[in-house]
């Protein structure tokens, strides 16, 4: 994380859908956290599938540029069913995790008091994924030949460096050594991705010595998935790749009381590039301006940012915040604007 | 399917762990519940971790040769601790279902009355997944420079043909067709891997213009692992890749009951080459030899093999029988031979 700084200077790209809706409510309460002496300035990023409709760009260069002089980003949701699939993921989102380097893609997982989780039981959750994402099949590398013929072949590749692969490695052994389990878990899919999988073990199984205060682990990815469901108390730290991470984090939401509270953080730990919050969750067009969207997971990427950017405490603040305002609610309808208003109050207080 | 013939020639590879211990049950049930007049002739294949140790080979030549002339092949489980991770699984579980062209890898995933799931509230739970077996990123293309060193490049490369992505969406198709809801679901991660992902969306298009009354949908790898915890009842046949299938299916085991039921067959419908049925399970060390293990998936894969073989009729009184037994079971422990013991004799009656 960088320093904690007396003014704030973040860039805010609502995107689409819900993006809108549940990004103001990150944004109240990230001013209603802030101390009265820590200047926030925002500066909003008009880029999405409106954008892309009126005028055919996802991400022109001059405002990635601009976006790379914030101190840090709040996105809230991209992508639209206009828009064809994939043009603004690649063309947007993907491109500034990879443009700004994000190899951290953190993902904690949390069972609050009083979510609803699909598991019978509620088993004690509390865990976080350290998604690598800046390889693996992530990098738009693979084509098609012949497309659309019945000869077509299209492939995918997966890239893994060993560089890109230790720097992700060290930063989830750093973590798993400040949590009280100490406990990492690698997930691959090593007897099948045999050159992906073995050069990540390996590099696992090196940084390891540097940390013999950590216990850890290997799963396959599919192994990982039931214990997901059958056993989710047992991990703490879980380091894996892009793709992998992906599914992962996306079962965890569901796992924890649903994607309306699943926050993640794009983080370049070097301070290079700003990092990127957002929540899990996609743009939902389904339920945009019914008022029924969940800023929580918004807010609680708000909280990653802070902590990121050395607000320890504001960040503390808001999670919570957001435990309080959950153990609270009984399932009466609350909107978009009531949660925000809710927990704005909660933080100020 | 093959015809029904009045003689099977079995291959029976037990393999490792509990392999050994679950395929001597499915053996025990399918001559149980065979007719008398078919007869049934078994040859044994000692492959797998002990052959490896010994003599240094997972599937020589002329094994494959002599496999390649059985009906079907029953296939307990792969793997060993003592074995590095990948030389089993590429080199004799892959091998066969690449030379056989098993290219639909059948995992019907029930939730039978009286099994624990995971899951608060019981939902309904009937789907099957058709997952494509011999292609995407299990070909194990891909590979490793400068190995070992901290300028180490690793990649995997997730090949897909038309012809292959075709075969296998025509078959889910025509499954889908043949059951009560005729719903088919596309699952692939198209925001992202777009090469693979559209390639395979606009053959799930084409094609499902044939099949007029099949409901189709597409949900992409992440939000189909929400739904298998959220609602699962809302699948009825998915069709997806090598590896997406591979993670769906541990998934659905762990939600149906555990992967003590999951059965699966690795199935060349064109006769070419045998079939190959085997649990989802592996070889579980840590039990094996403790009696603890679960032959139910291995007698579920039979049944699979005798639907493939043409015998419906012994393929349904194997599944009623497990879906009676299941019902009945309370909690007391029964051994893997009291299992097959209790089904055995239930097919028989
Ligand atoms: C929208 C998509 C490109 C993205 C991803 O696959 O990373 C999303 O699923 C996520 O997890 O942030
Ligand atoms: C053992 C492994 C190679 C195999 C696979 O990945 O296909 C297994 O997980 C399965 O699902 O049958």
């Amino acid at each position: 994380g960088s320093d904690m700084s007396t003014s704030i200077n973040l860039a805010v790209i609502p995107g689409d859908g819900i993006g809108q809706e549940v990004v103001a409510q990150g944004l109240k309460v990230l001013t209603a956290v802030l101390p009265q002496d820590v200047k926030l300035e925002t500066k909003e990023y008009d880029l999405g599938a409106q954008r892309w409709h009126r005028t055919g760009e996802t991400l022109p260069d001059a405002e990635l540029e601009a976006l790379g002089h914030h101190d840090a980003i709040l996105l809230g949701a991209i992508g639209d069913p206009s828009v064809p699939s994939g043009v603004l993921e690649r063309g947007l989102l993907l491109k500034l995790r990879f443009a700004f380097d994000h190899y951290i893609n953190l993902r904690p997982s949390k069972l609050f008091p009083n979510t609803a989780t699909p598991l019978a039981g509620r088993p004690e959750i509390d865990f976080v994924v350290v998604r690598e994402g800046t390889e693996g099949p992530y990098t738009g590398n693979g084509g098609s030949l012949r497309t659309g013929t019945p000869a077509e072949v299209a492939t995918e590749v997966s890239i893994n460096t060993a560089y890109g692969v230790e720097r992700v490695v060290r930063d989830a052994y750093e973590r798993a050594n400040a949590r009280p389990r100490k406990k990492l878990t690698l997930v691959h899919k090593n007897n099948v991705l045999v050159y992906a999988g073995h050069m990540w073990k390996n590099i696992f199984d090196k940084v390891g010595r540097e940390y013999p205060e950590v216990t850890t682990d290997y799963l396959h990815v599919d192994a990982a998935t039931i214990f997901f469901v059958t056993q989710p108390e047992r991990f703490d730290v879980i380091v894996t790749d892009n793709l992998f991470g992906d599914i992962l984090t996306d079962l965890a939401a569901a796992v924890t009381g649903g994607i309306g509270l699943a926050a993640s953080g794009n983080i370049n730990p070097t301070g290079a590039f700003p990092s990127m919050f957002e929540p899990v969750h996609g743009s939902a067009p389904d339920i945009a301006g019914t008022g029924k969207a969940d800023p929580t997971a918004t807010i609680l990427s708000v909280a990653l940012l802070l902590r990121h950017l050395g607000y320890e405490a504001q960040a503390v603040r808001i999670e919570e915040a957001v435990s309080a305002d959950l153990a609270e609610r009984d399932g009466t309808f609350r909107s978009t604007d009531a949660i925000g208003d809710a927990l704005a109050t909660r933080v100020a207080g």
